[in-house]
């Protein structure tokens, strides 16, 4: 048998291990010279171990050769540090003199040490040396930490891992596919799946009850800021239950998978129905942890002599509002009237209660409310009130609930170390789509609605998203289990019978056969880790991402491909079209 | 909160349960009326409960509309059954005295019902319901349970899983690409992953030691019939470790997985070099369950005085066979000549030992060699001896392991329970491509060469295969961590240093920065489940899989799409091109 690589790894030695003769094997983290003696930090998954190289030493010449980011193999006994140079490290107390190094692979002075603070470009680029860092190397490992968790749940209560295609049917609805042409079958078009939606719903149809499965997804979207075009969904299907039930035990799931890695979440998840969310809220994902709800002061408002209130309240329209207690100037207030603005509202009114009086720009029109405000809201010294008056109430809601969010990152983020969990529920089925002229399912077109003999607006669905920190964790339904009503729904969402058919014939044809009553989740699995991980983007929890544009900085993908692939598969690129 | 849609599932109540009330929801797996009484078998994944329906019962009239596959709720009390009723079926001693049925979901008379033998086209058109059959049930439970246990294994002995990316860089050399075209970067091209060999190789570069993902991997060949363009690989890699500590570890998890699903495979398995394997069986994935192990009869035939023979000796040929016990015929041994013909040989010789005599069309010829080979290879009557000469050893080898498999299927097949598992090692490094006149990998162009500076042909490799069955069940190396090897192997098999450094520039780069030695073994997961399940085909194990011509025939996929979406992506689909 040939000779072991390490006897031990960098994390392992303590004071009992002394005397041993030891072989161990890793990166050169650090290597300092100090008073002729050489000090080297060597560097494994598991930790590090520091290695002492004496001038007497034959494994001298050759520490003298090595520096960071080496690979080398350190033979040697293990020794007690001298008290004053003990750590807390798991092995701080030890450290082991070197008698022979051997060099497994050298390394070029690398464009950056592995947790140096560089570009995110670069540390795309060299993502290898990048992962290399503590941070990274604890952020995968807690990704693999979470997954075995969530396995681990979803086994123990009868859920079965199933695979299903990644190479399957486009049926553009939503957002855009991939598509991979078919060699075999000329002029055909396979796509990566959206999600694995109409596949679990095909496995509920054929019995097997509880499902799930870590799927990639795909979209080709207009990348913004922290999506990617392809992620990875816990996907969970169930038959014969409702819910209430769903709810329940997807949020012991997700307890316990926090739990797995330290983090404990509300023994009870708070339900808000979508339209209580966007009320006090202004969004159907709300991050409460920042306070601060909307309340509606349109009664306080009323004949304040304020034209522009006026004009509003009596066109029907609405004054909401909110409370924090952030300093104010008029600086920091026109950069917030503008960013309302930017959603659709015409301005943006504000006063703070400074030694029991009101300070505003517009203070003489408000002060007359000032006293019944001061008592109905309990203002005190300090407080800031924003408003905004408007027409329609859902864009004064977004606008406001964007400002709140705004005010919340920028003074209050990392202030709660709490995690606030909700679900939204009852969201509407549909929602009018201004481009196309047509009502689109908010979720997707295999939601179970609720009263689908309603007029469309009034439509709600058994739909309900899992909220965590202002995140959409993770969102499902209850779906569809009869053809009628699915028919029924394509018609709703537009599409012709014939359409219908042709993108979902074959799930229509199933609908018929016995459809157990299911439903389901789906969970962003990158942003559920990014969270504990405590990262600011998903990037930084996944081993090889991509750029916004779509771009592996590492491989280069995607690349030009030779003209025999693109004639093996019978596509052109079409080249300088100006349409498009 | 809302009702349970039921209380137990279809495999769960006994003795000790009679009395209760319960709710039970499934499939209507039968239903007879026997002396007007209904008596309904109800199914789910779990299993199957008897419910009697009594003319009295309020619930008679559902009954009366319900048929086969049906989705029905049913209410009622739990009984014992007449003794002379029961069976030793988990619910055998009971049945279920229907007080109310309600229907959820009815179903028209489908194509098939699970487990009828109807043609695989049909099985896979209606999935769903070849899904709900015992045995497809049983297949897909034995995948998740083979799946978990690896994850068991693996997570215990401390691998990382960590996903890799699935839109990457084409890099074509070995099979050929499915190609994503980019919206975003306009005429280029995503790969979908053949395999995660470089990502996996670059995690060790990135330090994380032990590795493995269930992946997806993606080849586009032409199919042959057990070929999916999509299948599952269980990838694993590590750093710091010998070939044989690979060979050690992996053996033990193949026998923890199969043993989790009750299957014992040897407590060591054999290894057997290339060149052994070759010479034995003519087959680098040799199936020994059937015995008939390849001899080199040249000595024994020199100087036959049998023309054909002699030429081939005396021009430095071989002959060889192996000796079995099945029946002759001169019809069976031309058919088996034809068979070894389509291999390139001249033609095959055979005799039989009957009643101490040889038995055989060119007896003649082989008479006076008889009693030498009876003793020598201890022949007794009944034994057939197969045997060609050629000049070519490697076509000799090849064609006559073909026929002793063909035989082995036809004769022995089923008839052993042993699992005969091996490695095979010591492969060559390079094979001979007679198309491109250029050597190729015989694995990948990553492996690492034992004598990189022999003559090309005669280099080996750190490379081995598992072998479970004759079945190729993982493949694997040590691989190369030198930039400079990776080059001169690159040379090796005909890439320019330009061609090198456009496919593989980022892993050359990589190579330069500190790499641990390291290697590792991927596992096809669908053949694994398949020997476990005893199916032929994995399409057996795969919920979703493809034909042939890597149709879905539930979805259609792949499909046409619309022009917009190729415009989209700057492509367009080449119609009627000749040359193509």
């Amino acid at each position: 048998m040939k000779k072991l690589f390490r006897t031990h790894n960098c994390n392992e030695l303590t004071k009992s291990d002394v005397g041993k003769e030891v072989v161990l094997a890793g990166w050169v983290e650090r290597i300092r010279d100090l008073g002729g003696i050489k000090f080297i930090v060597l560097r494994d998954r598991y930790g590090t171990t520091q290695v002492v190289v004496n001038p007497s030493s034959s494994a001298y010449s050759i520490a003298q050769e090595i520096s960071r980011e080496y690979v080398v193999q350190i033979k040697g006994e293990v020794r007690e540090r001298p008290e004053e140079t003990k750590t807390n490290s798991p092995t701080g107390e030890i450290e082991v003199y070197a008698s022979s190094i051997k060099i497994l692979s050298e390394s070029k002075l690398p464009p950056f040490y592995p947790g140096d603070s560089v570009s995110e470009e670069l540390r795309l680029k060299y993502r290898y040396i990048d992962l290399r860092s503590d941070k990274m190397q604890q952020n995968i490992i807690l990704r693999h930490k979470m997954a075995q968790a969530a396995r681990e749940f979803l086994n123990k209560h009868g859920f079965l891992e199933i695979e299903t295609p990644y190479l399957t049917k486009s049926t553009p609805e939503g957002a855009r596919d991939f598509l991979v042409p078919s060699r075999l079958q000329k002029g055909k078009f396979y796509a990566l799946p959206q999600s694995p939606q109409l596949f679990k719903q095909l496995l509920m149809i054929s019995g097997f009850d509880k499902y799930y499965q870590f799927a990639r997804c795909f979209r080709d979207e207009d990348l913004r800021a922290d999506r990617q075009p392809e992620f990875t969904q816990i996907d969970i299907e169930m038959s014969f239950v409702t819910e209430e039930e769903i709810l329940n035990i997807m949020e012991e799931f997700v307890r316990f998978v926090y739990k797995s890695v330290g983090i404990v979440l509300p023994e009870k998840f708070d339900r808000l129905t979508y339209e209580e969310a966007m009320e006090k809220y202004g969004s159907d994902k709300p991050d409460r942890r920042y306070g601060m709800e909307l309340h509606d002061f349109t009664e306080d408002f009323r004949n304040t002599g304020f034209k522009v209130i006026d004009n509003v309240i009596e066109n029907g329209g609405t004054v909401k509002g909110f409370i924090t207690n952030i300093p104010m100037s008029r600086k920091i207030a026109s950069e917030y009237e503008a960013y309302v603005k930017s959603f659709g509202l015409g301005g943006l009114l504000w006063f703070k209660i400074d030694n029991n009086e009101i300070i505003s720009p517009t203070a003489k029109f408000l002060a007359k409310n000032y006293e019944k405000l001061r008592t109905k809201y309990k203002l005190k010294n300090g407080d800031v009130v924003l408003l905004a008056a408007f027409k329609e109430r859902e864009t004064l809601n977004i606008a406001l609930g964007a400002l709140r969010l705004k005010i919340g990152k920028e003074h209050f983020e990392n202030k709660t170390k709490v995690i606030d969990a909700l679900w939204v529920i009852d969201f509407p089925f549909l929602e009018w789509n201004q481009d196309e002229q047509r009502y689109v399912a908010k979720h997707h077109p295999f939601t179970l609605p609720k009263n689908i003999d309603d007029e469309p607006h009034k439509i709600t669905a058994h739909a309900y998203d899992m909220i965590l920190n202002g995140n959409e964790l993770g969102g499902g339904s209850l779906r569809i289990f009869s053809r009628e009503i699915q028919e029924k729904v394509f018609d709703l969402i537009g599409l012709t019978k014939e359409e219908a058919n042709e993108k979902f014939g074959f799930f229509l044809e199933a609908l018929q056969y016995g459809v157990p009553p299911h439903g389901g989740i789906a969970f962003g699995f990158d942003r559920m880790v990014a969270i504990a991980a405590n990262s600011e983007s998903i990037r930084d929890v996944i081993a090889f991402p991509k750029t916004a544009s779509g771009v592996c900085q590492l491989t280069g993908a995607p690349s030009e491909v030779t003209q025999q692939q693109l004639e093996e598969l019978s596509i052109n690129v079409v080249k300088n079209k100006e349409k498009i």
